[in-house]
């Protein structure tokens, strides 16, 4: 929940400031600021709950996408945001704005592309409103969800010293995976079971804005490797004054899972490789210096969670 | 859930098509079609959830109302949702899109309204998506909810021979009330309690439109009695071609209950007149003939679900 802005840090503002207006409550386990909330359900009955809202020319481009895309991509950044959490999906309801203008069809292929990423799930669409405007596509799903076998993975929970992985390689998502990915909830699940996950995100932000809210959240600094960070081909595909490494670190939209594991777990992890057909990255560590750092060439020094590097000269 | 829409036959259309997509599935005792769906959850411990979209221009003039209205108005309707099933409302979400011309504060004073309604209602906000783009305001609420005391209430369960009760009085909606209506949980939790509901349902899309809505999913007709339906003070001031009676029976977002209860029952509740401060009206009775009826000066005639009346000569 809480991604695409087009002024980050008049989110963040926005979300501090959401933060100081809610009062703790005992029916919520985990409020406003990580990827989902947790509702407190009778008899340990908890409930994951997120919501993501998707919006024409921001999160796709509906003049040249095939409206099935758009609807899988709705329905996927919010699973994204259940495995992110470690969690299985269970139900989701989905509310429309759809352009006047638009073909009658256009309603119909966005549901079968929701529906057809929500049965690759096993995840039941129970409800939705419908409505029609003189705006642009608009679309909003809120999906259920419940804790998996290691309960609810919050960003809040690493320490100095944990390592810190992603799956899969990141930047230039653009290009087509920002609506194609596969959200990682099988591995989620399967690092539940096989590591103590101590802290996990999805990188929907950008790995240096991700790793970033997990440091804040968890009250650590994060040191990222340079070296380290699985650039997808695709990052060296963009053509423009950025570099490789900064697509990785900044692009967003990977939908790949970060998370933290105590050392010698994350040594573990880094040989048995337990993802199926994926590979996990150690790109970094927690540090007793709050802040976010990258180390490159052998040197250290901060890096703005925007992820951009201002190379001097 | 599933109310404004321009082309209502569209939606309903459209709803018929959703339904037809969507399998019967163990998680979920009531799906697309009701004004929340029920999710079962482990011992017996049921979600109502319900999601509706606010959309400027056609919920609301974002150019001449006060955000804090609008924010009440989305968490309002939503509540009302839940009213219509006699539940008690929990938690919501929210999902915004900014236009990104306006000013910092829209945000703030939505949220800010959102809560207010949130508040006098017991239901705490777990969390949200906030985005920008160059679209016109957007808000999408969804609520989690819990049964009443006598279950959830469905569309479904009137009987031939049942009364129809409307809460307060309904037309001209759009001179304020669509805003600020109160959302009848209360009245919805007290009726649970004070007699036997069989079937009930918020009026958004219009008394005529609801209680078609619950006559089709009832499996019976519906006579309305032209004479009893309580026409509010607004639906005379509309000054267009369109009576009155017409306003109440078509108008819709007056967000007052509609149900039916078995006709001794309905004898009993208008003589006692159990809501402090709003007054039941008898407006119909269910009818074995299928369609919608209504009974004008001892003439019964088909009523089409619009509510519009067109006169002869």
């Amino acid at each position: 929940m809480g991604k695409c802005y087009d002024d980050a840090m008049a989110e963040f503002e926005y979300i501090r400031w959401l933060r100081g207006q809610m009062p703790s409550d005992p029916r919520v386990a985990t409020g406003v600021g990580d990827d989902c909330a947790v509702l407190a359900g009778a008899g340990g009955d908890d409930w994951l709950v997120t919501t993501d809202m998707l919006l024409d020319n921001v999160h796709f481009v509906l003049e040249n996408t095939d409206p099935r895309r758009i609807g899988r991509k709705a329905m996927s950044v919010n699973l994204s945001d259940i495995a992110a959490m470690a969690g299985r999906p269970v139900a989701a309801v989905v509310a429309v704005g759809l352009p006047s203008s638009a073909p009658e069809s256009l309603a119909r292929e966005l549901f079968l592309g929701l529906k057809e990423r929500a049965d690759e799930f096993q995840t039941v669409i129970i409800g939705g409103d419908t409505n029609s405007w003189n705006g642009p596509l608009t679309l909003s799903v809120t999906l259920l969800g419940q804790k998996g076998p290691a309960g609810a993975i919050l960003r809040s929970g690493a320490r100095p010293g944990d390592w810190l992985f992603v799956t899969g390689s990141l930047g230039g998502s653009i290009l087509g995976k920002h609506l194609d990915f596969t959200p990682r909830l099988r591995e989620g699940l399967l690092l539940a079971k096989q590591t103590s996950l101590r802290a996990m995100i999805d990188i929907s932000d950008g790995l240096a804005a991700d790793a970033n809210h997990i440091a804040e959240e968890s009250g650590c600094g994060i040191l990222l490797h340079a070296e380290n960070v699985p650039i997808a081909p695709t990052a060296f595909q963009m053509n423009d004054d950025k570099s490789p490494l900064e697509h990785a670190l900044s692009d967003g939209e990977d939908f790949e899972l970060l998370f933290a594991v105590p050392a010698d777990e994350g040594k573990r992890l880094l040989a048995l490789q337990p993802l199926p057909g994926i590979t996990l990255h150690h790109v970094g560590e927690c540090v007793a210096d709050a802040g976010l750092w990258l180390r490159e060439a052998g040197q250290r020094r901060p890096l703005p969670p925007t992820g951009y590097v201002h190379r001097v000269g």
